[in-house]
């Protein structure tokens, strides 16, 4: 039987865009509106921040039609921010919550807003204010705990493997090395989906390097020079994260200096200063004249245009699944994707937040190589279905040689 | 009547790819089997390289079948090449050409590849050869005379706003100052695609700096610090061709050095330098924290997937033209695609190479605004009908505003 806690919905959005965040947001407004204990549900703007500036719009009043569009629209409709709310900042959130007789919060976002909706529920609870609170997830990287993957991985992961099997063709017809920067701080799936750009015996990318294996520029230079003695040509996906064996990032040992953002993290996206530095090394260490970096940065988030279907459907799904167990459940957590067989097929389960909030998860060995350098037959296995159907195919000439005549 | 000249048809693809440029393969493959003086029609590998070193593929044993499924492939499917032949080097050619009989030479590229197919014209004609050499027009950056629009432009124009449109989505979640710097050396049409991402009335791109334009970076500040005091945010398309009054490319006076490609032309693509440099001249000049900058670099002229359909059928059509004008009407030239009408149709025309070759095409005055910052209605006009059909559009929510409890 449903719980009949009678109050107001709140839907916010935290963190970096996906492509398909707004399912989500969605999925919460129209799976809201079937419960009668449900009095409005509001949105607030700019994730937190919102809350704490009372900024909410009612999405009781938006047309279902509206909604649907802005859920196949990329990035967050109701907006986002960066800010990471401290026990102090919480308060301030619940006492507005308080105000407006929020009964139900539902957080879409990653680990740093996984935390946020512990602390609430916790303040929640202390001050015997019945509040279900429920994390639902999202992050392109890929790096909740818990779930097999996050919605916003495969969109992001078919655009990078689209992008690379452009890059397979663009090399190819004018031979060099390349070196694509892609996103993940920390968890290298983003960058190993470029694999799954593969389809002749010789594409590329031939070398893939990612944050959970030391980067080595010797065994980098090394991997590089057999490449492109082979092939004539060399392809490599870098994660912006790569680190050297003390941990250092790679941008900063190469840079010498550091950037930060505002939660004092290294800057990695947003500039081609990795690439054009690695592609320096190749230049110097290798002579190799024809060297070219590109950083997909904020596109690979945002895309329009590129979604995945399965990705869309469970990122609407998780949301749905979030507002039944608050209503029918009546529990708090986070709702995790699991994956019951490998080829495929999903199940949706509420989680302690304690196993998510402020954690990461990394690429699991079996998913990488010995060498370092590429990934397996384990990870192309696990993400392929992510990306979902109508996946594009290259096509290569096979019309044969014709015999030389002057020279011969 | 058809002329009966009889033997062999050479194709070939010169410099950067496009997504399309396989269209124009293909159309000259399958519309010279509809002619019997053809013997046989072979593809050079590498473009003009390939034809100096003999490389050829017989394209009369391919299936059409096959034909179709690269022509639906972005780059160049027989491979390219940045050789710029001299008299010399085409004479070389010219000694392939002669030794495997061929009587139709077909080159798609840009103005350089105009200007090799003149000099073979020249050679063919002082030796008395009879030989129909027609170039076949293709690039990115829209800059052949002659010619309304380029094939491969409104593809890679589709991918520069597709990715602004999702660049807005993010620049308006997590607000600061966007910069994405676009192909285009000499031309701006690429960059100024970008405005065909505008959907609503404050979406950008904000400011759009073309190589048509002086750049001068107190403007430039001052055009950003006005939209960002306004919006609260900044989003830029800037050509990586944009340069000083004096002539100097920014690149070069920003970093203090230049790198050269093989063709002494200083190195715009496959490096993140300008955006970077440019973001370092906001922060330091206005004080904004949160600039970031990405270089949209090889992906917007081979990103598998993204093809304007229109663009597709015009890149088919120039080459079954081209062949079509060497069998029934026994003339040499570069074929141009022209509008007789504003929405929307084209003819194609056949011209005096010498119109095409080693010339470039700019943006026009009536397409650039006064203040050198934008594009005009005029070039939207121009431009949308060459994105094709089924162009993706962003929604947004327009739930109503809540009032405030506590913030009154």
């Amino acid at each position: 039987m449903s719980n009949r806690l009678e109050g107001k919905v709140l839907v916010a959005q935290g963190g970096g865009p996906t492509p398909v965040i707004n399912q989500s947001v969605v999925g919460v407004a129209l799976e809201a509106r079937k419960f009668s204990q449900v009095t409005s549900i509001y949105g607030a703007l700019h994730g937190v921040s919102g809350i704490v500036g009372e900024n909410f719009v009612d999405l009781t009043r938006e047309t279902t039609h509206n909604l649907e569009r802005v859920a196949g629209t990329p990035s967050s409709g109701l907006l986002s921010t960066r800010d990471k709310p401290d026990e102090e900042y919480c308060a301030r959130m619940f006492k507005v919550m308080q105000a407006h007789d929020i009964r139900y919060f539902f957080y879409v976002g990653g680990n740093d807003s996984s935390d946020t909706v512990r602390i609430v529920n916790e303040q929640a609870k202390a001050a015997n204010y019945e509040l279900r609170a429920i994390h639902i997830p999202k992050t392109i990287d890929n790096d909740l705990e818990e779930n097999d993957h996050c919605p916003g991985f495969g969109s992001a992961a078919r655009f990078v493997a689209q992008a690379f099997m452009g890059v397979n063709l663009d090399n190819r017809a004018l031979q060099g090395v390349y070196i694509g920067v892609v996103m993940g701080r920390h968890a290298g799936f983003l960058t190993a989906s470029s694999a799954l750009a593969q389809k002749y015996f010789d594409d590329g990318p031939h070398l893939i390097y990612l944050p959970e294996r030391h980067f080595i520029m010797e065994n980098f230079l090394a991997d590089v020079d057999r490449v492109y003695q082979k092939h004539g040509l060399c392809t490599i996906a870098v994660s912006e994260g790569i680190a050297a064996p003390d941990g250092t990032a790679m941008i900063t040992k190469l840079l010498g200096t550091e950037e930060r953002d505002s939660h004092g993290n290294i800057q990695l996206s947003g500039t081609g200063a990795l690439g054009d530095l690695l592609s320096n090394e190749i230049r110097k260490g290798l002579g190799i004249k024809r060297v070219r970096s590109d950083t997909f940065g904020y596109l690979q988030r945002s895309f329009m245009g590129i979604q995945s279907d399965r990705d869309s459907h469970e990122a609407r799904e998780v949301a749905e699944k979030a507002v039944q167990y608050a209503m029918w459940d009546n529990v708090d957590g986070s709702v995790a994707i699991k994956r019951p067989v490998l080829d495929y097929s999903v199940d949706y389960q509420l989680v302690p937040i304690d196993n998510v909030a402020g954690k990461t998860r990394h690429m699991p060995d079996n998913f990488m190589n010995e060498a370092g350098n590429g990934v397996t037959q384990d990870f192309l296995s696990y993400c392929r279905p992510l990306l979902g159907s109508n996946f594009p195919e290259p096509h290569r000439l096979r019309a044969p040689k014709v015999a030389k005549i002057l020279h011969q």
